[in-house]
């Protein structure tokens, strides 16, 4: 399958289904139990996931020429590259399901790319940027260092639930994938990284009707707190920012070996300057 | 002088100079050295307002014809009425400076016109509003209760910063009369209260342009804080509730003898929608 970035994955067509083989490149063998056993919750509890399938000993992860190796249930479709409305609204559905029922899951993985990796992220490819992106990259981290989603509802996060993680079967969602980005941290993350790529147009901007249709799916399911309300646009730029310096790090110095071609890190910079233009209110 | 509601105000015109003699209405004669006080400080400090003037036993407050009154000197010019950016950053220029050189008066006053008060008097006039206004007022209501603004800067703010409090003489501030709204609050509501009269439009829109010249001449005295700027869109709200509930009840409820027309209301819950509509970021 032409696509991932930390690993690599394979149809695997047997006589009993259709599987995807994941060998990872860069998770290593104990750090898989957390994501799988999460994906397993997640399916058992009814939210639309691949579902991981284990050995004849019940391990869900194992070495397969020395790489750290699973097999997940083979989602039907494929995914879309300009959801609609009703798209962006069976996404959000289902992300609200996936932070209500990972509320009884009980492993745990803090964030490993939080405000401190984008912080340590932004020093290193500071060097490669123009002045006036640097400027903006500082600005909004010391803005969102002085900020605490701290006391936000929180639980397990996908943290990456861009248009190619989730798969759909014609008009209908039929789940989510790549789980390898799951932690803690506040559901609200979890939403703005999807408002960010689901919603937003090329120069950006968000498109305001598919934006409403998730946030009000959402919150059928979950209604967001006033806290959440108030915290919403900074966590709409917080959400920009992460993918902004990873992609900066991956466009800037990119790992050895790597088998896709690094996205655009601009496209991040416009929906983070969109985002600061609208939450602006004159101030500047 | 044909204006004012809480007040009557006359020209005195002597051979040793013009100035402008205030009736009190509502305001009792020991409730006048703060606000007179208040005057002689900031004049005193080198801010463009009103000074009042002392009587021969260096009272500034006394009684005339049964009534509270005082003598302030006449400031030269008259108010506008279609502010320009140059005006309203003179107007922010000055407020800035207001609040710095508040810092050590040592007089205080609570806002009588506080959230409290908002909230009373909505209830009051509730009876008379249309269903859809009425759920506006309530929800916004119990959005600034979930709101604290206590941890922002704060000291003397006038309170009622409008157009009609401003003199110009042509296109230079002359200075800030009509004190009897300030108080101790959030400068930051003072600078929302100002913007929200000097910038606004007609349909309740705010001029991008006039604000920002209000936003970058007030910073360029007192730059403001990373919690002001956090909270300066729920301010502008609560900016505009203070006044929509304050012309409901002058509208729906009026004082016998009022001597001048109700301001419409409608302005301000526009004011109000506007900012709702361009803070709502997608949510409703």
């Amino acid at each position: 399958i032409a696509a991932g970035v930390t690993n690599t994955n394979y149809f695997v067509t047997t006589e009993q289904g259709r599987y995807v083989l994941t060998l990872f490149e860069v998770l290593q063998l104990d750090e898989l139990p957390y994501y799988l056993d999460l994906m397993k919750h997640l399916a058992e509890h009814g939210v639309a996931v691949a579902a991981p399938i284990a050995d004849q000993e019940g391990q869900l992860a194992s070495l397969l020429c020395d790489k750290p190796a699973c097999l997940v249930a083979c989602l039907a479709g494929r995914d879309l590259t300009t959801p609609n409305a009703s798209h962006c609204a069976q996404v959000a559905t289902t992300m609200a399901k996936m932070h209500v029922s990972g509320q009884t899951f009980t492993g745990h993985m803090s964030n490993p790319r939080g405000l401190d990796w984008w912080q340590r992220t932004a020093e290193r490819v500071y060097p490669f940027m123009p002045a006036d992106e640097v400027a903006l990259l500082q600005r909004e981290l010391a803005l969102q260092q002085q900020q605490s989603f701290a006391d936000l509802p929180r639980g397990v996060v996908h943290a990456d639930l861009f248009r190619d993680n989730v798969l759909f079967d014609g008009d209908h969602i039929s789940g989510f994938i790549d789980f390898y980005y799951a932690c803690d941290d506040a559901w609200l993350y979890d939403l703005a990284i999807a408002v960010n790529d689901w919603c937003s147009l090329p120069d950006g901007d968000i498109d305001a009707e598919r934006a409403r249709a998730m946030l009000a799916a959402y919150q059928a399911v979950r209604p967001l707190q006033a806290a959440e309300v108030a915290a919403w646009p900074l966590m709409l730029r917080a959400a920009a920012i992460r993918f902004w310096t990873s992609r900066l790090l991956d466009f800037h110095c990119p790992q050895a070996g790597e088998l896709t071609f690094a996205k655009d890190p601009g496209h991040f910079q416009r929906i983070l300057q969109q985002h600061c233009h609208r939450q602006d209110f004159w101030l500047s």
